[in-house]
């Protein structure tokens, strides 16, 4: 079910609606993700990855030609926000969009990688009574910590090796900061729920590194971790051998995926279809 | 060989080059013929057809988000001029352009309609020294007249319905020109080379009409018409039953089209090519 190869079976027409993506380096990644969809599922769409100089005159360009969706990345996701004619609360929450969409002519913007983590604290249950520890505070760390405030939680300490992004953020919820450039200087911390929101576990340099201590891993319930390459990163195959409850970076990658997919083109694929569109995407 | 039907059998990736068309209508047939050739020559190019309403804005968004071409149609092929970075001599010959290629986001605006009626003229070797009868002050007719000039043509004239159209064009080029509303009333005109650049003959209310009468075609060398709906327009069967040079609005159209893909693509499609795609295209 993964090949599908002919991303384009159906010969484009006239009403063939685009989608396409901005960044300062396009991967072949969503290409691939979304065309492998519109083929499996018979849309009528097209997507392709651009890259721009001039990210006002290319949002310009959206609205004008018509495009259906924008995706939008590094580094975008801020300098797009006075370009579009609405914001959506997700975008709002964190001043952060990954997702434009078109409707003849109005551009309303949201960010899917807020409402993906929103959508797994509540799918899995996680009880907004819970102490949070996360480690992070980027831009990514921005739409997970919002996602933890907005869903009620307010006992979060924020582990960051940059004191002030740690300060700045934290002071924003009412949430604690603490500075902490790695999980031993931090492995007296203890909380419900861990949340790795850095590079940590990686592949690449930091692969193999643990985002946490074993024992502060041992005294949560929950365990986070938003990297997503490896599927298997040592906190999740910390967290799935202590028998916790775990939400790995591939769930919340699959989940904005689809959604930013469903704002496009209003059909919703299954989970069966997302991860094997993001077999394929990841095969290319 | 006109079936072809996977216009992408080739999955897009962040590579793909892109090229869009711009006309207030838009037709299946860009798409289709593009598309076709891509496929069948192995081009990792893809082609939509758009439509705006802020013309400024979508050819900016052209420059900024890379696509590299754009074919241009009614009603925007002059309102294009002050917004590309150089004018080709064919798009100055005649202020109007249909086609905007983008070299790294510098746009250069040509005009294939004229290059394909130059290349017409050439390659059937017609003689400049022909006096030549031309029906017609529209846009096409434009492009037909200037091609005649510039081919070195002197002894033209032009047969136009609106009197001031016919001698504006004509004294822009040391022209004669005469009011003439159909065949009937230009009966006694007589010259080596008589053109239509009138919907006369085209399929619809026009069908079945000759734009010149028998005694002028007879007194002809050339019969050259460029309607090209039906392939067999009035003027091309008598011509063809009279024995004379004949050329057809279908060349026309093929040649223009050629050049554009060769002005996108750098690749040449073979006149077969061009011939199936078009077959497939107007099937569409």
């Amino acid at each position: 079910m993964s090949e599908n190869p002919a991303a384009h079976a159906r010969p484009l027409t006239k009403d063939t609606r685009l989608c396409i993506s901005l960044a300062a380096r396009p991967s072949n990644h969503g290409t691939r993700f979304h065309n492998w969809l519109y083929n499996e599922l018979g849309l009528d769409f097209v997507y392709k990855a651009m890259t721009t100089t001039d990210i006002t005159a290319a949002i310009g360009g959206v609205r004008a030609l018509g495009i259906r969706g924008c995706s939008v990345s590094m580094p975008f996701k801020e300098a797009v926000i006075p370009l579009v004619d609405a914001m959506d609360a997700s975008a709002t929450a964190i001043d952060s969009v990954n997702t434009i969409v078109n409707d003849d002519g109005k551009l309303t913007a949201y960010n899917t990688d807020y409402l993906a983590i929103a959508s797994l604290l509540a799918s899995r249950a996680v009880d907004p009574a819970s102490s949070v520890l996360l480690r992070g505070s980027g831009g990514m760390a921005k739409a997970v910590i919002a996602a933890f405030a907005d869903a009620g939680f307010t006992d979060v300490t924020i582990l960051a090796r940059n004191a002030d992004a740690g300060s700045a953020l934290a002071s924003r919820y009412g949430f604690a900061h603490r500075v902490s450039a790695d999980a031993a200087d931090s492995a007296d911390a203890r909380a419900d729920v861990v949340v790795n929101v850095t590079p940590v576990g990686m592949a690449g340099k930091d692969a193999g590194a643990l985002s946490f201590d074993l024992a502060v891993i041992d005294a949560a319930t929950v365990v986070f971790d938003v990297v997503a390459m490896p599927a298997l990163t040592p906190l999740v195959a910390a967290g799935q051998a202590a028998g916790k409850t775990v939400i790995t970076g591939g769930e919340v990658i699959a989940l904005q995926a689809a959604a930013q997919f469903e704002l496009y083109t209003g059909a919703r694929p299954t989970p069966e279809q997302v991860a094997a569109a993001e077999d394929y995407a990841a095969a290319g």
